[in-house]
């Protein structure tokens, strides 16, 4: 941590904050320069955590220095995370791809989506039963219902399932019938869901929030990381900006960024990000050259009358074709789908 | 809904359009320009929720027209609404302070915090028992400890208690303790929880997400009328943007776009909004020139000991002569705080 | 200024950084802690201008620490900046409105405004020459037929006037006519016309980009004052957020920001601010009691048949009564209207 | 043109609208719901243009239908705008490069830089000659010597020249040396430049501001069409988000959405949408994959000693293995670079 004094500060002001910190334990290093004094907190900075720093009398700033996450900071395995569902390894050379409808609708719907993805080379199948909508009006999903229907789904196609969950309380319930945990943009700093999914050991796929900071994210993904589950992938699905001919913006650099901070592997949603079916194409592509790991789609085999998100779902034609140009972009970047 | 149509869209792509809408049951009002065709869907827009007119051949966009919240809009009570807390009366005429520490600590500094914003004015005493915290390793709060703390100030000094609430598995315990139930700007889309504190009927205090709308403000609040509570106060606590120099921004212009909205009292939490106790004072004067019903302000008696927040704390003195100022002001705006 | 290494940094990649900093004549502090190893640069930081410190090898983050802006800076003149424009006194305890119509358009329309708002107390008229449109095809002001009717208006009435400057080229003509040079939201980053308005010593008022950051508003202030003009007046007129509901999202905190950091009177525009009349009057409240030293408000006496931002312009009635409460608020906070 | 109503709307404050909207000279079509009443003002929208329709008693809201921007709209030319800049073709199925320092220094550093740009592929040179710089004190660029310097390299290399325009007064001297007038960020509204530029007839690189919406984008390239001058690229450089681990955010949809509203060629620099060298690799690799025209990237052949942006600018070497995969990227979606 650097304390920046003010040029008013006094020599009494000075010592009140250099024994504030020494009374944690850390270590003091002062530098008096002609215009400024600087004092440098060296060691554990969260000894520091609940001091007001910036508060006490003659600090001008406080600016910390280490990193908060810990457990899922790149250093900690330089390597990248590399995990199993069911024979799919997420994390690797591979490209994964996670697609489905938005919703579970009907069986008939669900499989028919499932089989077609699966042969244009999806491997894991997405599917919402529990829905979080803007409205109270709106379809708020099949709930236990949309969970079977994605359990026979999966025992018909062999593909891993995903699916969301809303609430601590259904937690379990969700554990007997899928295997990835989706936590939502909207519950990324729901830090009582997190602990419970850490605690489980399920992998999870955590949205980024809509205005959530990268270092946010990666304090959300410490969250559950810090429970001993470290079968996290982190997905960027766009944020809120002025901008409004998109629904969100995709942060296209998370990607790297995530990357060089994190070991965990980083996903793409291009469905959310944009809202608009005809820019999933163009985004799923830049997605893979600008190098992430997987790729969450939204697939319906009849949009025109999908209970929510129809306009931003693929037929499965298009989505077929796409995977196509995909290949050839991951050959291209020397990766494979 | 109004949808206009592409310059290219065919006679058969409207007439598609226009079935659909007139399945689920609304009237069709056709305007053929001779750039542009528009049909305009009348009636109960919720009937089209789920059909994704957007993405229909030969339509460019979709305008909906109603206002999606209806318990809450202005028009379902246009008096305004004013509801009482234990004798303390929210939404009239008369403005109400909500002060007291970030986080419940002791009984001692509580009870002491407590009789001082009392005999400075404030009407509703705060304290956070469990800690939307952003890091794990950060304090979370007493937990029911704390709550028993803050009966105990309310028995000793019989200021109404409201706390924050953060998981639906606490909302009996919660409600056994406190007067107001809190839904943090994090929490502000975790619909479950909205659901289950609108069936409890406690009156609630429902803060702006970090990057929600006021019209998503208003959405989640219907998420609690819809179950029959509307004693429902908004709390606008700043927004994110690009803007360092504060941690959050304060949107002012909420209050009387709010007011104008809906029958709700609206509040603002200045001390969350920046992060800074020096800029508490002057935004609080903001706040009731602009016409808030309320404020919520953190007292704290010692701030560079706190567990949490003593950066934007006050301290008594400080609390004690900006009550006087806003006192002045209210009087200058036809209101008695 | 303050390097953090990367915990890999190695001792020769450290010694490369000291040894640029010290070749530009700044003292090196050097702090080894166990995890990591920090680097102070002390003095004028202006020297490491252009030196790409973060992309030096071994390099974590640079962190500046002073402040880049002098001239304006508030140590410069802690008691404040007052000036004077023809007997206007700009930045002391009493606050000075601005009023006028957008876009000057009638001799008689602009008279009869200018006669109604210094009868409410305004000190200053505006009306805009030169207006600045976002479409190429909208009505683009009446130039110097504008300005002449400016100086006319002044003539009757008494009152300096303000105008925007939106071209070098126009630099003189704009002097021969107007009091304050008004630099709009646009252009508080052309750099070069900020550099001939400061050589002109014309007083100027400075408007706030719409995603300019504070400190950004500086420099630019900085720019016109390191060509000695520092008769600068700043003005808020809302930052560009994600929301929608007004037109731009009016930083009233920017006014107590503003004033801590610099010594140049601060102002705010309502009326851009929302682009909506039936918010100017609550906005125009609160920055009065935020602490803002003026405000400038768009009057217009038939705002229907306006050329420009008719939506954002109170009528002359509307302008007196608000201005008879402002009066009772300023009071409130011990300032003169 | 929609016109909303209020549900309190009288039918005398309905028939003024209409009146106003007849008297232009646009027909009205009225919807009359049961809830609501609708009026659709069809024809050419820019008769109403300064008509406050929004400030007119019992309106609601005004919703505009058609584009704004005539001259760059996709519809005006389908098949998309090619043209030639000294042998160079831009806009076509062949990506161009632009490559080059971001200030041009000295003439040994510049004719290095572009004789190993050119052997990797790009076909443009880059070089600032005019700098716009956040604080007046740091290095503004050599000038016309920096101009000369380019022209040098251009004889030397065959390469065409791009460089920064800032102020309509030096347009002519530009016009002597430059092949395309780049209009910064900052300048995206500077509506005067625009007008010259137009004019002019020169070839123009627009980049979008950093908080401009696509739309204004769109309306400021309509400034430089209106004036005839329709060889303009369009260039996405990232935009203000509350994101800060880049320096801005990279809109990478912008590039899908542009080319589905407007006929121009869409460039994107990687380079200043995130200030850090090791980000230009994945983003320009993104840029190729989403649909990108071209890009604008920075490169210093000693970025240590760069006089700015030492930190975005990759090393020749680094750029050349960088064009090697965005050949096989280019490949892969059916393009050449």
């Amino acid at each position: 941590m650097i304390i920046v004094f003010k040029k008013s500060a006094t020599a009494g002001e000075i010592e009140h904050v250099t024994d504030k910190i020494k009374e944690v334990g850390l270590a003091v290093h002062l530098s008096q320069g002609e215009e400024i004094t600087i004092v440098g907190a060296i060691g554990d900075e969260t000894l520091l955590d609940g001091l007001p720093l910036e508060a006490l009398p003659g600090v001008e700033k406080v600016m910390p220095i280490l990193k908060p996450y810990k457990k899922v900071c790149k250093d900690m395995r330089p390597e990248g995370t590399v995990f199993d569902v069911d024979g799919v390894k997420i994390g690797g050379n591979k490209i994964q791809i996670i697609a489905g409808p938005c919703s579970v609708e009907t069986v008939a719907l669900l499989e028919d989506c499932a089989e077609k993805v699966k042969a244009s080379g999806a491997s894991i199948l997405r599917g919402g039963a529990f829905k979080p909508r803007t409205s109270p009006y709106s379809f708020q999903g099949l709930g236990e219902e949309g969970l079977k229907m994605l359990k026979a789904a999966k025992e018909k196609t062999g593909m891993p399932i995903i699916s969301e969950l809303m609430d601590p309380r259904d937690l379990d319930l969700m554990c007997e019938y899928v295997d990835i945990l989706q936590i939502g943009a909207r519950n990324m700093q729901n830090f009582r869901l997190l602990l419970e999914v850490g605690k489980s050991k399920k992998p999870v796929l955590l949205k980024r929030g809509l205005s959530a900071t990268i270092k946010e994210l990666l304090m959300s993904a410490e969250y559950i990381a810090s429970q001993g589950n470290t079968n996290i992938i982190l997905c960027e699905r766009g944020i809120r900006t002025f901008e409004r001919a998109t629904r969100n913006t995709l942060d296209i650099s998370a990607v790297p960024v995530l990357k060089a901070e994190t070991h965990l592997p980083v996903f793409i949603d291009p469905s959310h990000a944009t809202g608009d079916w005809s820019l999933v194409e163009p985004l799923s592509k830049a997605a893979i050259a600008v190098g992430a790991d997987g790729l969450m789609i939204e697939v319906h085999s009849d949009p025109e009358n999908a209970l929510c998100d129809g306009e931003q779902s693929l037929k499965p034609a298009k989505f077929d074709s796409l995977m196509n140009v995909l290949g050839n972009i991951a050959t291209a970047v020397g990766r494979t789908i």
